[in-house]
């Protein structure tokens, strides 16, 4: 685990107390060792708690314990381990999530149901629930409002560095906290959300317009970017409302109106938390930010958008600082989508190479060539079909990836 | 392009002359210097022929011509140049195209309908057709019944060996003889058939059957390989029968039954044409085989191997020599395809390591430890649902494909 930081990481922010939760993290020595690798966190009753999981058909143990739970919409305990992904374990790998579940609630005293679970790391090895469930006890002791950067380094795998955000959010007239944590690397391209994020809130907010806020500002954040086009069995995402926050109250029924400025500041958490994500993507070099218009719709423009960030032609380019927009046209054509080769119009860093379906007579390459050796490159396509647009974040392929994954059991 | 000779290269096969076909190269200095980048192939009247493209939306000016063309059936030249795709170029290449067709057939006394082209190399540049044109009549002077190899080594680009295959068919108990070249290393995910490949036979087959065999032949090879999931714009198979051999008439009605050792013959040179463009996919140093039972469908299986094919993590764990099966089990679940966790089975190198949704209790890891080192590889996943099964090949994802690709302009 001695990666190099991401030349692209960005500094952890400082994270103020969040009313109603307490968080820490302990060595469970459950395969790292010398580094914490168990985070607990306790929320008072009345919590609410909304989830969003991988849509991948093998999903690991704790997704189905999540599932379940989230039923209630109640939470009072988190629980993540790191290191081992309780992933294609069977029946003992069901057995070691309850017995992690049943653990924590006994020394929070609250039903199993409300105690949430995520695991991240190898697949398909028995996750050693004991030593988990043996550091929780003295863990549970230390839990403190303070303990956020602990917390947020607890859940990292090959993370390079911690990730975390927050904002000050108003409902009708009071300020609320949005504070999450996440991790995530490698395994990126999520078919919901990437990997591991925990975002909480003091704010009172009842579970079906939780569940509402997340799922779209889960689509516009983690479910636009991409690492290397593999979704996860693990990819959770879960918002804790622990409902600490005075303010009026939120009903359930037409609450929404309320909570606009929430969702907003939400969405800025989601997205701040996956583009940290993708600035330490496995090897990365280079943010990319890919901006499609011109789409027959929002959804197409999307396909497109990540068509082009999965493309390994388009991410090796990028790697190499080559403005290669032959390549870009390749993976606009590729996507499936609806395309005019002779309306398709592409730009990197805002100069436009080419119009209306050939090269831009005479360009100046120099503006293009400078921008390639940025950290941040950007890209726009322009379909000239419609009104439809997206945009979608990625990192560049580089030999890092390929140390990072071809050795033995990273 | 001092690239490397891919590990996994195979020899050429000895080409007899197949009677029809005269082939030849020449350097006509469109990109490369010191070696040959253009060539072309005369038929005699009365061949037939059959095509695949890309169904990449943004395809070439040659893949728009030979589209046209394939109306009529009938071919008396092939036209391929290497260095510059025409891609991308508007109205300009649309014109080169047809200049360089127009040139062909003023040479063969043709009609331009009847001259087929390809192009493969940079897109984006105009292709500077006059070059290729003004190379054409002394290449016409020297074409020969014997210069397979010439041929072969004539489309390359990145390509690090020469591509061929040839076979005898029986029709009606009389011989005949299939022979194709094909080039291809990069930009591979056929949506139809990789790159470029050029297959011919002296049979006399009409030109709907042979387009039926073609099409059904393409999807059962190129269609099943992947390199890098990048389809190109340029992707072609062109099928050429030229009717000089001699066997029992093959009626446009009712013909198929006499055709079935042919079909089977074409399948074996489509097939090891594609194996040989992903042996030499770029950076490649392991051939992968994947075999998916127990889908749902033949259709579903090949969508679980497409995906497991395609995954960056599972193809870095086979360049770092480690059967990590926890990976395929993700990429199985990311197809989007039915899957039941608890009912997956995986196997490397014939050995099952896990079963029914779980490891397999002291599975013997040495053998596969040993199959790992090897040059190919083979994986099998039963899904456990249906009877559809698939197979397809890629190759693992190693240094070579970053530094081939993220060098300025490769």
């Amino acid at each position: 685990m001695a990666l190099p930081v991401s030349p692209l990481a960005v500094n952890l922010p400082e994270l103020p107390p969040l009313a109603g939760v307490r968080l820490g993290a302990a060595a469970a020595g459950i395969r790292y060792k010398g580094r914490t690798d168990v985070v607990m966190a306790e929320f008072p009753a009345g919590t609410t708690v909304a989830g969003v999981f991988t849509r991948n058909k093998c999903p690991g143990a704790p997704v189905d314990w999540d599932r379940a739970a989230l039923a209630s919409g109640k939470a009072r305990a988190l629980v993540v381990n790191a290191g081992n992904a309780n992933v294609f374990t069977g029946k003992a790998g069901a057995d070691a999530a309850r017995a992690t579940a049943v653990a924590a609630a006994g020394l929070v005293g609250c039903p199993v149901k409300q105690v949430f679970l995520a695991s991240t790391g190898v697949i398909g090895e028995l996750l050693p629930h004991e030593r988990l469930t043996a550091a929780l006890p003295a863990l549970h002791g230390t839990l403190s409002e303070a303990s956020w950067e602990a917390a947020a380094r607890g859940i990292m795998t090959t993370d390079t560095f911690p990730k975390a955000s927050t904002r000050i959010a108003s409902i009708g007239g009071a300020e609320v906290r949005i504070t999450g944590i996440a991790k995530g690397s490698g395994m990126i391209a999520p078919d919901m959300a990437t990997m591991l994020c925990f975002v909480f809130t003091d704010a009172k907010i009842p579970a079906p317009l939780l569940q509402a806020a997340l799922g779209k500002g889960t689509e516009s954040s983690f479910n636009c970017t991409t690492v290397d086009s593999d979704t996860s069995t693990s990819d959770t995402v879960l918002l804790f409302a622990t409902g600490q926050a005075r303010h009026p109250k939120v009903p359930a029924e037409g609450g929404a109106a309320l909570l606009r400025d929430f969702r907003a500041r939400l969405n800025e958490v989601l997205l701040d938390l996956a583009l940290q994500v993708v600035r330490d993507g496995e090897g990365a070099q280079k943010l990319i930010r890919i901006d499609v218009s011109g789409a027959v719709s929002a959804r197409s423009a999307k396909r497109v958008a990540m068509a082009i960030g999965n493309s390994p032609l388009v991410k090796t380019a990028i790697a190499g600082e080559d403005a290669n927009w032959g390549r870009i046209v390749m993976a606009v054509g590729k996507a499936g989508e609806p395309a005019d080769r002779d309306r398709l119009s592409v730009a990197v860093g805002g100069v436009w190479m080419a119009r209306d379906g050939g090269v831009v007579p005479g360009y100046d390459e120099a503006p293009v060539v400078a921008h390639m050796k940025g950290r941040e490159i950007g890209i726009a396509v322009d379909l000239g079909l419609g009104t439809g647009k997206a945009t979608a974040w990625t990192c560049d392929l580089t030999h890092g990836y390929i140390d990072i994954n071809g050795s033995y059991r990273s």
